[in-house]
C-alpha cells in the first residue's frame, strides 16, 4: 500500500466505524431509552363549562336502583325481541355468540332474573359518588370492621371492559374475611371508571387511560389515601400501571392479572427474538403460552375486532347495544365465553355456565343497561388510540413501584417475567395458574383474594425489608422513588430537605473550580438561572473533587470563587459522586438515570434534570453545555 | 494463490451464485407465479340436507312486500327507541354516527318515510327468485323494450356490503333509456347476493365470495345467458372479478367501480416500491390518491373496524343490528357518510344528505330490516377470511377478460392502472372522476350509466376489432381464453376440435423420436396414461422437428415408432412450436403460460397442463419427467 491507499483505507475504516456507532446508538435509543413522561394535568376539567372552581367536593352516598320503569321497559324489549336468524350448522361460538343459546339467556333475563333481589345484592356494599375534575365518580368503599392490632391496607380494585365494579363482588368477602395471621385488614375501594356504570362520562374528547389514572389517583386522595395498593386487569391494569408510573409516590404496590406490556419496544423485541430459542427466556412448561408467536397473534387478531371498531367508531356500534338488550348481551357475554377459554368457542352454549352463573353475568350487564353507558364505556378505546396514545408511551416508561402479576392460563396475552421487568423494575413475582382466563376475579375469587393478600404482604416486606430483618433500613437510594426523600447539606452546613423543592424543576450538577469546563458552565448556569428561576427552575450545584482534583478548596474557597462569578443558584457541601462513599442522592440519581457506558459519573459538570414530581428524567454528559438544555427544558414552562 | 486457495475461492463463488439464483427464483415465484386456480364445485349444495336433486328450477315472480305487521313493529321500535347518550362536544362523525343527527333520521323513518309508496317504488322493476344449489336466489330482471336493430347486451350488476339491489335503481333508467346511436340495448339482471335481502343464506359454513361467484354464474346460465357483462363494486367487485377469473368463457367484459387488487403480491410490491419515485407509476395529478401510503393506510385502518369484527364475530355484532332499527341505521348509514368523502366526518350530520336522499338511504336499510338479513349478510366476511381465503387467491390469478375501471376520488382504495394490469391482462381503460365515493351508482347514476355503456362498447370492439376494421379476424391465439377454441389435426390428418376434450385434464407435450429424453418420456407418458386415463387425464402429443432435427420422419414413421412403444395416448400431426409458423394452439399455450427465460419452447418434451375448464395452468420444462407431475396432478382426481 502506498500512503494514498493507506489514507483511503483509514478513511473507510473511520466511516464504517462512525456508521456502526451511530446505528448502534440509534437502535439503542429506539429500543432502550424510555420516552419522556407525558405531561398530565392533574386538575383537567372534564365536566361541562363553565368550570365550577368551588364545586361540591363532598362524598355522597349512592344507592343502586333498578327502577320499575326501567325494568318494565327492559322486559318489554326482551319479550318483543326480534327473532334471530338460525346459526350456521354446528358452528358453536366460532362465528360469535350463538343465537340459539342467546334465546335461552334472554328467557332467563326476562323471566328468572330477580331484579329487586339483584338490586339488593348489589347494594350489599356501600356506594358513594364524589365530583372529581367535573365528573361524578362512583365507588364502593368497604372498610374493615375489626382492625385491632392489624395494619389497615388501602386497596383500589380497577375493573376492565366489558366489566364493572361487579367483577369484584365475589372476591371482596375473601379479602375482608378476618385474617389475623396476616396482621393486615383490607380497606377496599372499587370505583367505576369514568364513562362506566355510575361514573359520569367526559363531555369532551381526550379522557383516555392516562387521564383516568389522574382521576383515580385524585379520588384516592379525596378519600384520604396518599399511599395505597392497586389491583387491576384489562383496562384496570392499564390505568393502574399508569398510576404506578406517573404517581409512584402514591403507590405502595401494583397487583395485576393482566401482566402485559403492549408497546414496550425492548420487551417486544426480546420476546420476538426469543422465538428462536424459547428456552432462553421462558421455562419449558410456560413456553406454549407464548410460542409459536403466530398462534398467539392469530388469537389476538380473532379477539380484537371489538377493539378495532370501538377505537374507530364507538358511537356507531354503541347504538344497537344501548337500544337492544339482546344486542348488548351478545356483545358483552361473548367475551366471557371466548376470553375465559378459547376452547369454549366449540360449544353451542360457549360453556358460559361452566365458570359463571347467569346472575353474575347479568348483574354485570345490568350495570351497563341500567345506566345506558355502553357507548360511553367504549369511547376509552377511541381515546387510547388517538394521536397522543399516551397509554402506549407510559407502557415504555419504567416504574420502581413493586409489582406482582398473576398469570391465568387462557388470558389473551402472555409475557415472561424477564420481559415484564423491562418496565416493572421491581417485578417481585408471578403466580402461574393452570386454568382461568380474562375475568379472573369472577372465575377464581378465592384464588385471586389469596394472591392479592400474598402480594400485599410481599410489598410490605419490600418496603420494610431491612427494618424487619435487622432493624437497619435499606439504603435509601435503593428504595427512594423521588429526590424528595433525600436530605443534603448546604454549602454553609445547614440541612436541606429536598422535599422543599416540591413542584420545581431541578437541574442537579457536580461542579469544580479548576476544570476546562468551569468557565462556560458557570456562566451558562447563571444565565439559565436568570431566565427560568421565575418559571420554577432550581439549580443545585454539588462541588466534587473526584475528577483530577479540580475542586481542592474548602467551602469558603468555593463560596469566594462563586461569589466572584455572581452565582445566585444553590450550592451544597462538597460530596463524592462515585464510589461507596458517594452521597446517597447521587447514588439514587445514577440508578434512576444510568449513563451511556456505565452508571458512574464521567467528569465534572454531569447534569441531571428532575421533573416537577421529583423524578430524575434526564441525564446529560459533562460536555453538554447548560444552554443546550434550554430546548429540552422548554416543555416545563 | 495456490491451487488449494483457488479451489476454495471457486467453491465460494459457486456457493454464492447458487444462493443468489435460488433466492432470485424464490422471490420471483413468491411475487410473480400465480397460484393454482382453487377448485370450485359448481354444484355445491348450500340448502338443508337431504339434497333435493330434482328441486324446482323454475323462475318464480316475487313481489317486495312491506307488511303492516312488520311496519307496525318497526314503528314501535322507532318510537320507543332508547335515548342515546349525548355525543362528545364538537366531534361530528369522528367517533362514528353522531347520535344527535341519528335522532333526526329516526324521526324521518318513523313519521315521514312512506312505506307503501316505497314498496311500490321498489316493485317498479320485475323481481324473481329461482333455486340455485339449494338456495332461493332473488334477482331483478329488466328486459329492453324496443330492440329492433339493436344488439341486446346482458349485464349483471352486483351490489356490495352494506348495499343491496337498491343501489342500482337510479342508474337503471339511464341504462335502459333508448340509445339508438349506440346500437345496443341493455338487459339488466340485479341479484341479491346469497344471504343478502331476498336471497337465502347458506345453512352451513363456506359460502364466501368465490362460492357466490359460482352461484351467480349458474344464475346467469339459468336465466339463459352463457355470455354476459358484469358490473360491480365492493363485494360485487370481488364476486365479479372471481367470475371473470374462474369462468372467463362466460364473461364478455368486467366493469368495476372498485378497481383494486387486495392481495396481488407483485402489484402490492410495485405500489410499495413506487412510493420511492411515485412519478414512475402514476401521473402527478393522481399521485395524491395513493401516496403517501401511510395516509392511505391510516384511512383504511380507520374504516375497517366493521370488517375486522364481521370477519371474526358476525353473529355477535349482528344481534343489536337486527333487534334495533336505530342500531342498524347507525351501523349502515355511517358508511354512506364516511365512505363517500372522508371530509364528511367533520360535519354534525355527516353531510349525508349532500349526495343522497333519506328515501334512498332508508330504502336500502329497509331491505336489510324487512328481510332481517344483516347478520347473514355479514357472514360473508367470516367466509372470506377463513382458512381457505379463496377470494385472496383468485386476486392473484390473471384473467384475460377485458376489464374497465372507474375511479372515484374518495373510494376507500386507489391503485394505478399499471398495478391493476398485473391481474387484468386486458385492462382497457380507467375513467378518472374528480369526486364521488364508494356508493357510486347511487351518488352519480348518470355518470355511471354512461361509463358502463362506453365500457361495453369498448368490450365489443375488443372482441370484434379485426372484424370491424378489416373483416379479418384477429389471430385466435390472441383472443382465445381456453384451448377449446382450437382445432388441430390428428396424426392421421383428421380434424380434431379440442372442445371434444371438455371436462378432461390435458397434458400437452411436444415429442421427438431421436432425443436423449425420448425413452424416459415415452415410457413415463404411457405410465401416466395407464394410471389416470380413467380419472380423466388425456395426453396430447405433438411431434416437432424444430430441436436439432430429432423428429425427421413422416407421420407413418412416427406411428410405427410409437406403435413399437405401445403408445395409447393421442398423437397429432407434426407441427412447429416456435416461430411465426408455430401452430396457433402452441402460440396460445406459450402466451398463457410463459416460460422462465422467455416464452419460446426450449426443447423436445415441454409439457403444458390444461385444467378441466380448458385453461392452461402449468408449464414444465423438458427435463421434468412425466412421473414428476403426479404430485401436482393429484388435485384433479
Amino acid at each position: 500500500m502506498n500512503s494514498n491507499e493507506k489514507n483511503k483505507s483509514f478513511k473507510s475504516f473511520i466511516l464504517i466505524t462512525v456508521i456502526q456507532v451511530l446505528s448502534a446508538y440509534y437502535l439503542y435509543r429506539f429500543f432502550f431509552i424510555p420516552p419522556d413522561m407525558p405531561a398530565l394535568d392533574t386538575e383537567q376539567w372534564w365536566g361541562p363549562y363553565p368550570m365550577d372552581l368551588d364545586h361540591d367536593k363532598s362524598i355522597r352516598p349512592l344507592t343502586i336502583e333498578f327502577s320499575d320503569v326501567m325494568i318494565n321497559d327492559l322486559r318489554e324489549r326482551l319479550l318483543h325481541r326480534r327473532p334471530l336468524q338460525p346459526p350456521l350448522e354446528n358452528v358453536g361460538f366460532t362465528y360469535g355468540f350463538n343465537p340459539r343459546y342467546l334465546n335461552q339467556v334472554m328467557e332467563y333475563w326476562h323471566n328468572k332474573y330477580n331484579f329487586k333481589e339483584r338490586e339488593q345484592f348489589l347494594n350489599q356494599y356501600d356506594h358513594f359518588v364524589t365530583n372529581i375534575q367535573g365528573l361524578d365518580i362512583h365507588f364502593m368503599h368497604i372498610k374493615p370492621k375489626n382492625v385491632a392490632g392489624l395494619e389497615v391496607v388501602p386497596l383500589i380494585m380497577l375493573h376492565g371492559w366489558p366489566g364493572s365494579f361487579r367483577e369484584f363482588y365475589d372476591v371482596i368477602p375473601y379479602l375482608t374475611a378476618e385474617q389475623p395471621e396476616q396482621k393486615i385488614a383490607f380497606e377496599i375501594i372499587v370505583p367505576s371508571l369514568p364513562g362506566f356504570g355510575y361514573s359520569q362520562a367526559s363531555v369532551r374528547p381526550g379522557l383516555g387511560p392516562a387521564e383516568m389514572a389522574v382521576i383515580i389517583n385524585n379520588l384516592m386522595k379525596r378519600i384520604g389515601h396518599d399511599k395505597y395498593y392497586i389491583q387491576g386487569g384489562d383496562l384496570g391494569h392499564t390505568v393502574g400501571s399508569i398510576i404506578a408510573t406517573a404517581f409512584p409516590e402514591n403507590v405502595l404496590g401494583f397487583h395485576t392479572n393482566f401482566p402485559v406490556l403492549l408497546s414496550h419496544r425492548a420487551a417486544l423485541l426480546y420476546i420476538t427474538c426469543g422465538s428462536l430459542i424459547p428456552s432462553l427466556i421462558e421455562t419449558k412448561e410456560l413456553q406454549p403460552r407464548l410460542y409459536p408467536l403466530s398462534e398467539h397473534w392469530s388469537r389476538l387478531i380473532e379477539e380484537s375486532g371489538y377493539m378495532h371498531i370501538q377505537a374507530t367508531k364507538p358511537e356507531t356500534v354503541g347504538v344497537g347495544l344501548s337500544d337492544s338488550p339482546a344486542g348488548l348481551a351478545a356483545y358483552i357475554l361473548e367475551k366471557f365465553s371466548t376470553w375465559t377459554n378459547p376452547g369454549n368457542k366449540k360449544a353451542g352454549d360457549g360453556n358460559l355456565l361452566k365458570k359463571f352463573s347467569l346472575n353474575q353475568l347479568l348483574d354485570n350487564l345490568m350495570i351497563y343497561w341500567a345506566t345506558n353507558t355502553v357507548t360511553t364505556s367504549m369511547r376509552v378505546y377511541a381515546e387510547s388510540f388517538n394521536e397522543k396514545q399516551n397509554f402506549l408511551i407510559f407502557d415504555r416508561i419504567p416504574t420502581n413501584v413493586p409489582t406482582w402479576g398473576i398469570k391465568f392460563k387462557y388470558e389473551l396475552m402472555y409475557q415472561p417475567d424477564t420481559a415484564l421487568s423491562f418496565k416493572y423494575k421491581e417485578y417481585l413475582q408471578s403466580t402461574v395458574v393452570e386454568d382461568g382466563g380474562h375475568f379472573a376475579a369472577m372465575e377464581y375469587p378465592e384464588l385471586m383474594a389469596k394472591d392479592i393478600t400474598q402480594a400485599v404482604i410481599k410489598f410490605q416486606k419490600f418496603w420494610n425489608f431491612e427494618k424487619q430483618e435487622s432493624n437497619e433500613a435499606p439504603p435509601l437510594h435503593e428504595t427512594a422513588r423521588t429526590v424528595y426523600e433525600f436530605t443534603v447539606k448546604s454549602i454553609n452546613g445547614r440541612d436541606v430537605k429536598l422535599s422543599d423543592y416540591k413542584g420545581n424543576v431541578l437541574l442537579i450538577v457536580n461542579v469544580a473550580s479548576q476544570c476546562g469546563l468551569t468557565a462556560t458552565n458557570y456562566q451558562q448556569l447563571n444565565e439559565l438561572h436568570e431566565k427560568y428561576h421565575q418559571k420554577g427552575l432550581r439549580i443545585l450545584a454539588f462541588p466534587c473533587n473526584q475528577f483530577n482534583g479540580q475542586e481542592p478548596g474548602t467551602a469558603k474557597d468555593i463560596l469566594n470563587f462563586t461569589k466572584d462569578r455572581g452565582v445566585k443558584f444553590d450550592l451544597f457541601e462538597k460530596v463524592d459522586v462515585n464510589g461507596d462513599n458517594a452521597h446517597p442522592l447521587w447514588k439514587f440519581l445514577k440508578k434512576a438515570q444510568s449513563g451511556t457506558i456505565g452508571d458512574f459519573i464521567k467528569w465534572n459538570f454531569s447534569k441531571f434534570v428532575v421533573d416537577r414530581n421529583g423524578v430524575p428524567v434526564e441525564r446529560y454528559a459533562p460536555h453538554v453545555n447548560p444552554l443546550d438544555l434550554e430546548k429540552d427544558l422548554a416543555k416545563y414552562w
